[in-house]
């Protein structure tokens, strides 16, 4: 046992030593929730036990599942129609569960609008189970943008059009859903859910994996409507179906009951501390902002942005250096000011700062003004 | 921020407000490791993140990754030639995926020994991709025992031969492997796994979810043999794929970076504070002892065993009460003295304790009293 000192030096030795943390996901989390998931993890209140050893099918956990489905129909504006599941596998497994789902028995091709990695990922799982279409795809142009109406390829009627809302690694988003010319639209949401209001109805399918806005990895969220569940077959492997994740209520087997929970903290903490989705959509802007008028500021000499400015992610800003020999020095010199995890995707080098929900402002900021007096000095 | 005084009261009323919790899955955790991940929440030592927050590509999850293999290997002494995977969804994605890498291509049925429910489920699952062989299964018995060796009906040659070495809804396990006429074995070691040593090197396939004796709900551990890996189709989906999630080193896409670092949590208070598998494995038959010789020296009258003793589990007791309309109160008045989450599967019903690794010795105790109480009250 550590004695109360102990404890009061550790608690403030940790917050001490808390860096501001870009990392793309797993990503930062809301200070609040951190400490309340520890204040209660030796004993849950009510429970007895900790969230960690709580059954799956305990009162505790059915109180917890509930609001945290009520916490997202509220954040989101769910309409009736629409299911909520809570998975497991990460984006990696809806690119193969979707097809699955949804490709076979419909004589149509699924199409797919490529705006970056994750979105190209996906029309590989697809493939595995029928004709996939390419509407568009960016390759040629290093994906710097999401495309405008009139370049999508779209044929008459399509199994449904999957798009990817905001490419992580490219730092390139869409201000608004593509058109999907009546054809069911489904979205992957991973790296910008919950930064924002989204019109749910417009979806057959939304999902995105929880380790950016929305908690820990390790937790799937999928938003699909009742028609589109149809289409669900009734032979498939049972981790694999919709439609029995559907009729379980996301307890066809064990769910991760800690993923949850921490979700369930979340949206507390968006509807309660930044008052929710638009509001987080003004703070997104607000902070990403910060970063953008360093970038344009600059007009290219010192800082190169990766995405064109109509395209540009709220969540993820990619930029470059001019001078690319300078960028292993930007990174450490970063570090240096506790501005961490900074480094861009291998595919595409450079940087990435992403500013989800969970980063201050006072993060955009300290990322500014250690821009501008990088440049200063180099 | 709470006071000094506050967080000494909240910690001292968090421990005294702990039941002994004799949940199946998700189940009770070392003190220990839940107060180290307590303590360490808000920022991992030298990650100056919390472990919810850090990137699957980090220094700090590549130690933690390394540290879980490494204990595993040495606590189960896993031979060279077997990898360890960290993956999700659960002991059911692996009923999938176990046929979907292994079944197909082989022209052989895979054989299925069936002593309980999740036997059962399994096999269900391996019917979608190919022939499906049951060598045993005692469901006309009602799953009270384990096969002896002469009962077992196998082809001479199956893709796997796949057994459930601890059936935790009936509460039947296996003493040793079944014989599998030279084919591959593949054994669901979910609910006993780290009880006790297991020979791996008899094994082509070992897996387990980990809300038992490992860590929370959403992890999920596999061994496997390399020759059995060679298998694993270059076709399938990426996240169903043994091979890739082998090559991927379990980073194929973000793995359940939490779940990962309680399990190495777990590993670490198995080998310093319990002393290692033979150790656990005296400790969970002195606990499980307890209880069955309670049901032994009552002889039926007051309580009825589910298990024959020579397959009696050393995880969960099964039992009900000879007067079954007594069950409601004897749930009660378990609950009344801190004994909670016995009620037994419905499937079964009666009572179920389950008294993993990190059950204490007090906790058996306190059911063998209250046992032996509510016997003599009744």
């Amino acid at each position: 046992m550590t004695s109360m000192l102990d404890r009061q030096t550790s608690t403030e030795q940790a917050l001490s030593q808390r860096v501001f943390n870009f990392s793309p996901g797993p990503a930062v989390l809301p200070v609040p929730v951190l400490q309340e998931i520890q204040r209660d993890l030796l004993a849950l209140p009510g429970a007895g036990s900790s969230v960690l050893e709580i059954s799956h099918r305990s009162e505790s956990f059915d109180a917890i599942l509930a609001e945290a489905e009520a916490n997202l129909r509220e954040l989101l504006d769910v309409p009736e129609g629409y299911r909520v599941l809570f998975l497991q596998g990460g984006a990696l497994l809806q690119f193969s569960m979707i097809p699955i789902n949804l490709l076979g028995g419909q004589g149509l091709p699924a199409s797919y609008i490529v705006t970056g990695t994750w979105g190209r990922k996906a029309a590989v799982e697809a493939r595995r189970e029928g004709r996939v279409h390419v509407a568009w795809d960016d390759a040629d142009g290093n994906y710097v943008r999401v495309p405008n109406a009139g370049e999508l390829d779209l044929p008459e009627a399509s199994s449904y059009v999957h798009y990817t809302s905001n490419e992580t690694i490219q730092g390139v988003q869409f201000r608004r859903p593509p058109e999907a010319g009546g054809s069911p639209l489904v979205c992957d949401v991973s790296s910008d859910f919950l930064s924002g209001p989204v019109d749910v109805s417009k979806f057959g399918l939304l999902y995105a994996c929880a380790q950016k806005n929305a908690g820990p990895a390790g937790l799937t969220v999928v938003i699909v409507s009742d028609w589109l569940l149809e289409r669900s077959g009734s032979d498939l492997h049972s981790m694999l179906s919709f439609r029995l994740q559907a009729e379980k209520g996301s307890r066809l087997n064990t769910p991760n009951v800690f993923g949850v929970y921490v979700f369930l903290l979340v949206t507390r903490w968006l509807r309660d501390e930044i008052g929710g989705l638009a509001a987080a959509a003004a703070r997104a802007e607000a902070k990403t902002g910060l970063i953008y008028e360093v970038l344009d500021a600059d007009g290219g000499e010192f800082y190169v942005p990766h995405a064109e400015p109509a395209s540009r992610s709220h969540m993820n800003v990619t930029f470059r250096l001019r001078r690319t020999e300078l960028e292993p020095a930007f990174v450490a010199a970063a570090a240096d000011r506790g501005l961490v995890a900074l480094k861009g995707h291998r595919s595409v080098g450079g940087f990435r700062a992403s500013l989800y929900n969970a980063m201050p402002m006072e993060g955009a900021e300290r990322l500014r003004d250690f821009m501008l007096e990088f440049r200063a000095t180099h």
